[in-house]
């Protein structure tokens, strides 16, 4: 991740200004503010504000008048009762703003949650710099064989070395192709004719291309995603910016990041079926998958959540 | 509109209470912030939590590094053209959350309002105070004649002493009802029995009474309620909350507001038949209605945008 | 539940009508559509239109250019796959649209299901007719001891009948003063003078009076709003409506409708804690509350799951 | 816009295939239904679903029993009365599903209309075809120069020759590396080794390839996506789909089609300012730009509006 030294000032400059507030602040959260964390080759997450803290889910629930808190231990209770629950809508009452760079190939996925807001760089207005993701050597996995969406082997170095030819040669190629469309002259700066609409030279570029946007979300929505996105059925590519963030969530709502680990990233869902298999064996009875009256696929997961 | 000592004492706590913070800030919004503005008898709005400012929304339209802001009229200048041209998703990245309290049948009205968060204070859970709104004789209102959904002539003084008469004694009812289908005692306190679900009692009280909640929303959602909220069409009751919002927001985001003025609360729509009418009146033709190939009200409508 | 002759006759005639279409069809809810189902004393749910069935779920899925139905059980294991993994975009891809009369409280549980598209009956427009929801006795439950938020034990006769006597008589007189000051004369027909505006009459009934609307959502915001309303801990009032449901999604969608029971409404969430707990059980370790970590209530939760 | 023999025999089918339906039904939608329209080189829109026509507008507004239509020139009054004042929400009860296949960076461009679901064709799961947009030479414009965001005058001939060749060239050479990287076998078909993981390999497309979804909105988000994707400023790729979904609407809902074109399509919008330029023009003043308070750009609009 290489920050501008235009891009750093302006940065530093937000990072030295502080004023006054009556709202709720969260210190540790503060300290981040502003400040890229890396992600991917050139990718970067950084918070740029926030609304809300642990405290304003609290005081949401309750329509209080004051800001809610009572002692630590009833706060966190009530959070993780709401959690459990599935009372959703406090939660809704904190809100984060993050700055994000990622593949475009990433932005694709990241898109399709609809509950946020989104300003993209556009390159239909601005030309976008010559930044593009290739994976690190140990993250080139062969496609899995029992997975018809994900990854398997990581590949062999001969394979893995031609593959990261191809990547980065052709990055290097339609990037300069792109320059010499819009007549913003090649590498060697120089000009090169009457330039394509910027609209139109884009669509040469490839999907690793990186792009940035502002994107802004309520915490029962960061939530969703981090639980579609920080799982290890999402790709590695995405996962690395839910993994930010959810450091990100640690922060900022410390006990609502602690509920949802307990009531959702690391708990389980039993099927009609499944409760009855941990019923049986509870009961005593040995059972094994054809028995159990779950598909292979379910019985092995199931064998996973009991530790099996 | 009452606030009892307790909640007042909350009020102050919140309101003496300052942190440092690198957010954007609006000073002129932190003086208002957590005081109740007084809407309706009983009813009012306060602001308890905001995020952004002008600067937030020429920054996520720059989607910048730094705070975005250059000079006033540069900014000024892009805010214009963003509302201008309906690019509404920077607006969304500024965000502000009020705590109402209101009638419950303007509540219904307001809860149209799907693309915002809110909690209301649970009529399940716990008991509601007794205030029900009773409008000022001034606001008592015939039907219109003309308009099937709107007010007319202001009643008669004897009609009017009527309908206040109903509203009050029947308010007073259903309220006395309510605690005593409740065994929560009645206005003096004697105990009446065992309770009917808290759930079940509450569906004796009428649509003049008050419920309060927490609402969020961003700030092109915030104008899309003051659109059609704000407007001459809108009830006057929820007319009323609107106008304390529109000031909250000048002082907010005065930019933006000025902007909203400008292209939307002060703006006219023309359909392509009334461009139509208004090209040939410079040309100097003299139309009238029948002519114009307008219906009735559109002519008047458009009259009365042109000022004639 | 009364429907007029009118109303009535439009029902018959909307059920005679039939059209070819080439769009995917569902005998058996064709059959049910227009028919109102009742609920409660006064209201009902009926089916107006619909669009896809559970072959468009996995048309969907699939992205196909045929209806995407291959075997019934290729289907079946497909739609299966994407609930369990809570894919549930394909879910969207289905949509239903209701006619429902229900209380005034109920619309407002229901309304904060905000992804739903819904027009309700105006009563700034139009006189509300004189129904109002009163329970029957063995749904008169006094306020749990041990919820907040639920019921408890079903009132003694007398009191019952005390409450039911408050219920009608309070009803009967809001509404007489309605239309008193709609000047819409009263029972006996008789004039009363010029009219309240409606928008300001309504102010006095009070929340037991039916409403009615269009409802139309899609699948999978059909499902949240089943899961959170044919729960146990869903007010009677509006399980009723989401029972009804129930069934309409059992006869459009059968294959998503079994899905449905498996792996939500009959399954169960574990958290982190609590499928240690059943590790420890099924290693044969003999826990207590106080040894497993949970708290009492989640404790109890848990043995109910499994059936201890 | 080739379709293959098996999607072809599909799309055949399904048309063939006709039930009879109590729904409200479109004859002129029927006949389209299921037939790919072309859109660019190798896109595509085809109508697979609708919900409603104009009388389930008129039936929702009016939350009748029947199927609310009575003379069509009071429907059409009705319908154009809603649109006229916004009122929306009835046009939310029709819907309509698309299959679309169209360029990934225009796909970028559609998926930013949020209230719509989507599901599309998966990248990492099935291998994308060979199948990339050149735009027709006419269409390749340079950069405007008056406007950052739009395409000025068309590329002279040897100018658009480099561009085309660049286009077509480098979509071969990423396409067969992406082919190489899988192991899927080049053009020729050799096989080339073990495979890239499918989500992986994708990242080396490039923007102008070919994705496909569907796509699925009711009418008033459906008008949405028309008012701005239609609109001249529109990026032409993206109008050349909007288009089509115009003359979609003419034939689903024509009496919302005429009234959506005179009251939005059509129609012009007057700021503050700019309906005091029109009240003076008419009352016979000679106004210039410098005189009329209005900025250059917003000067211009306004002449355009008027015919000037």
């Amino acid at each position: 991740m290489e920050i501008s030294d235009d891009d750093r000032a302006e940065i530093e400059k937000s990072r030295r200004e502080a004023s006054p507030t009556r709202r709720p602040t969260v210190p540790a959260l503060e300290e981040l503010l502003f400040e890229p964390m890396p992600a991917l080759d050139h990718g970067f997450v950084r918070v740029v504000d926030y609304m809300g803290d642990d405290s304003s889910i609290v005081q949401a629930a309750r329509v209080s008048y004051g800001r809610g808190t009572r002692k630590v231990s009833e706060d966190s209770a009530l959070i993780r009762y709401l959690l459990r629950h599935r009372h959703t809508t406090p939660f809704e009452m904190a809100e984060i703003k993050l700055h994000v760079k990622l593949p475009i190939f990433v932005a694709r996925q990241w898109i399709r949650h609809r509950t946020a807001s989104v300003n993209e760089y556009s390159a239909r207005y601005s030309i976008l710099d010559k930044e593009f993701y290739v994976p690190a050597k140990e993250h080139l996995a062969a496609q899995s064989s029992s997975n018809r969406q994900g990854r398997g082997e990581t590949l062999d170095d001969e394979r893995a070395a031609e593959v990261l030819e191809i990547l980065r040669t052709d990055a290097e190629t339609v990037y300069r192709h792109y320059l010499q469309m819009l007549g913003a002259g090649d590498d060697a700066g120089q000009d090169v004719g009457p330039g394509l609409a910027r609209e139109l030279a884009r669509m040469n570029l490839s999907l690793n291309f990186y792009t940035q946007w502002y994107w802004k979300v309520d915490l029962h929505n960061f939530m969703n995603f981090l639980r579609l996105r920080a799982d290890a059925h999402a790709q590695y590519e995405i996962r690395v910016y839910a993994e930010r963030m959810l450091d990100v969530m640690k922060k900022w709502v410390p006990l609502s990041h602690a509920a949802f680990e307990e009531y959702d990233l690391k708990s389980a869902h039993l099927s009609a079926t499944a409760i009855q298999v941990v019923r049986r064996m509870l009961a005593g009875e040995r059972i094994d998958q054809p028995a159990s009256g779950l598909p292979k696929r379910e019985w092995d997961d199931l064998m996973r959540v009991l530790g099996r």
